[in-house]
């Protein structure tokens, strides 16, 4: 298929804060153990790049909000437009979803990635969804969805999600009336399939390199 | 975590063809039963939005050199940022592979397809191996790859994808180094799994909306 | 259990094409890389055996009526005990089938060829598909039945052709009843079973063999 | 593909006795549960029909040798031609193995039926390798092949059998291999796929007509 | 967690015959296959510990009652303290459900055997259906439950102890439903599903040691 | 088989702390949400039973060293004699394997958990694995234990643990000998074998029953 041409500039929003950095709070000390996946973020051997101005802006803002850049980053910061085109992509495909809060977003991302048992994204998901939701949801959306005390809504939701993740070819009309049925409208469908769709797609990348969760995600909001 | 700042333009080359539309060749009429396909693209009721010029200018390019805009392109139409997005990673994420030719890509997309049965994309990549390898290439990348009889490296680069298709969980070190035995370095290894990761992605996206496949692929390069 | 006593001649209907040579077209050139497939059928080392009259005669048939002989018959033409046996065998478990269209059969042979992904058989009966139906709905018994948009009464036969090829073991009188009440009677059901479970032979006796098909097929009606 | 024209009369040898019926020994009465199974033989509503002298030999014989007819030779008798071309195909398919004594087909017949869970064909062949082995080895092959303390040969025979019932399209040249290094020639590799095969036919016959055992299997050579 | 304190004595009921020895009956000569079984019990070499007065009595009992200690008792006799622990565990725990038949429990540990395909869990439970049921009902519980008759309840009870075998993760609320309007009550439940996770546990207890059945278990009760 | 004659009373070792409590640290208030599943403990309906004075006084010792009693105990305590087995089973069969530590136990018990998708048992010995050995170390071994740089001796222990969890129709001599290849002896097979086994058991209780873990393990040693 043809590469696009050459782009006008993006607009894109303000970032938002999502795993707040709690001002005076002490960052919990690197154990000795985390320090390693702090430096060595994949098995690969890629020589980190030169940062477009752009992204290195947007680092900047990760330390700021977050106290640290996710090592998904710094995985990708070995070729900047990666970089830039993967951080797009999240942020028009995952965060752009029109009605699903940040929470559903996150519930749907460490359900995929629970069923991947997939390291890196577990942890950065599950950290996310303790701090937007509570530790338990967290913890619940870790080990095993079902064991969560959802309403309707969220378990049609998650029930999708996992469909497509095991057995996408299986994923037909009755699934999305299954969703319809729960109160989401087809925006909603496109919107939960592209998160899930999207988490088994980083699932692969972080397992296929082995890439390292910052250290920082184990403690927070426990 | 945050979303970007405000980007500047995009440097991008200009497409390149990967399904040639021979001159002169009479266009595959599009069988009345292919036509349903080419008209309602998913299950979702999705209004098509506005095309930015670059977007349109980048459909126009496809008209020009396929002869045809391939239907995920008008599935995502519904949003133009999406749309620019998904475009700008694939051919970040994709394209870009440092030294996976173009058919090899094609490999990887139609095998991890067929893992995950998914009709849009087994049709589409099947087509480009035909095209870019030979027709009966395509064939057993659709149906099974073991059949073809690949040299060591593309082999072992079909064997990552497929284990990362299906268990990623158990991808380890053992396996990336039996990819630098087959000749691979650690940038390939990163695009064999990024390539594999993102059909993933799509393969999803489109079982997930039932997104049909363009009719005109079906007949060519038999 | 006792072998058979010796047996009277057998009364077989005139064979009827089911492939048909379109007088005057150029038969499709043997390209390169398949005619190594039609000389070298199975990765056995089985000397061909000596024709009896009868199965001369009927290869004669086959060419004449198909252009070539399917190399399935090729493969197992090393023992014309077996070989006779195997298209008897076909001829009444299989074609003699009492309600079920000749592109039902071959639906039928195509889904569970694909279930098990053989690559010997997918292709046969996916040629035989487009050629009795129509080129897409070949495509979708290939890559995922789903994907068709079938009436009750195929669908019904499909999905039970599918279970029956997965989990036999879970069959029971709920999927008879749901055969039942999609319009057929017991016979289909035998007729159903029969040809499901036929393909679930030839699947493993080709990917035992590494059986390859007539590069023919791969061009035909498409 | 064409049908066979008529046939010659066949040459069969004379049955050979299985499960030999002990002269004297009072056949085991048929429990009342049991019976239900002798008279009700499948779930399927098929009106007996009419045998040829040919088959109505054959099933006299049956009688006479193992003192009963097994039910899936009735269950195909609503249609003669069917029974004798099964009758046939499994003569010439499965008994006629060049070098694989009778105990190793029922060990293969029963290892795949065990993997099918398939209750007719396991109780079939289960009894013909404790009538022809014993009756632990018959328990093995029922149970878990795994647990018999098998030759080298008659291991790598059934994980080929496994191998080729579980995930047939991962069936390569190197499991072809492995047969030849546990001393199988080419021919036998064809016989033993060839059994298998035939048995993962049976197993979803039986499994999708409820097919019912003769109840006197289950008290033989225990 | 805490190790408890010193116990008071226990009380415990009369052994009770689960296989009764036929009076007068000749004991099945062990065959010299089966006399290997029970020498060797298992594949570890742990030397037989010293027994308490309170095991040695209750082996003596097994000898009188069934004729022989059952293997997995003896594998467990190299620590008399886990000896013990195992038989109060499996007496409270299998042995006193409240409204469970003996049959009934059997039943579950032979399907759940079954599932897991341990060699000596469904030699040794598959004996006991037999007796307490019927030989026929046990086979079925050996090869396929679902080819058995069962009524409502005893298939609801099989249904739940698959189910929590093979994808525990997926018991809901509504398959304990399920088993209450089959007529099970919560104390039901429980038990049912304490024998089901009871043979779980000792299915790969056996597996992982290569644990042999008695040899006189094969021929009994046929 | 029979039950056991009356006991003795047995000796048993004093209890010894697992997840110390901090003196002085404030015990984790419940969370709001936890407080539920500290009270409805399971979804049956079992009225607790009287406690025998053993079981009373080992609850107390619980409440002391630990802070709490862990709701599987209190689950169990609808029938003391049920406990009491429960607790003396696991004293025996896990807590006394000879040559595992403690932590070696717990890193068993979550992994086969997590294979199980159990809520309760990731939670408790995730726990415990965060106290034993370090918060990242729990994390991992909840998550995909293949992240964790083990050496070889735990990641053989663990390979075959979940062996033995998810095929342990697979495990034959190999999988023993690779456990003596690292270092295990067979008695440590056994305790191997054994933890691996009883937490296969105890996860099936748990999802049968949805029990739910004490909402204080949440936050601790994070």
């Amino acid at each position: 298929m043809p590469q696009t041409p050459k782009t006008a500039a993006k607009k894109r929003p303000i970032p938002t804060r999502r795993s707040p950095v709690v001002k005076g709070a002490k960052t919990p000390a690197p154990a000795h153990r985390g320090a390693e996946d702090d430096i060595k973020i994949t098995a690969l051997a890629l020589a980190p790049g030169k940062l477009s101005p752009e992204m290195e802006a947007y680092f900047k803002k990760c330390e700021e909000k977050l106290g640290f850049v996710p090592n998904v980053l710094k995985a990708f910061a070995f070729d900047d437009a990666k970089l830039q085109a993967f951080v797009d992509y999240r942020q028009e495909l995952v965060q752009n979803a029109a009605n699903l809060t940040k929470l559903e977003i996150e519930m749907i991302a460490t359900v995929v990635s629970s069923q991947n048992r997939c390291f890196y994204c577990i942890t950065a998901h599950g950290n996310a969804v303790r701090q937007l939701g509570d530790p338990m949801l967290g913890e619940m959306m870790v080990m095993n969805y079902r064991a969560a005390r959802l309403n309707k809504r969220q378990r049609a939701m998650l029930d999708f999600a996992v469909k497509l993740t095991q057995t996408p070819w299986e994923v037909e009309e009755e699934d999305r009336e299954r969703l319809r049925r729960a109160g989401f409208n087809d925006r909603d469908i496109w919107d939960i399939a592209s998160v899930a769709a999207f988490y088994n797609m980083t699932n692969r990348l972080a397992s296929a390199t082995d890439m390292r969760p910052n250290s920082v995600y184990h403690g927070q909001a426990r």
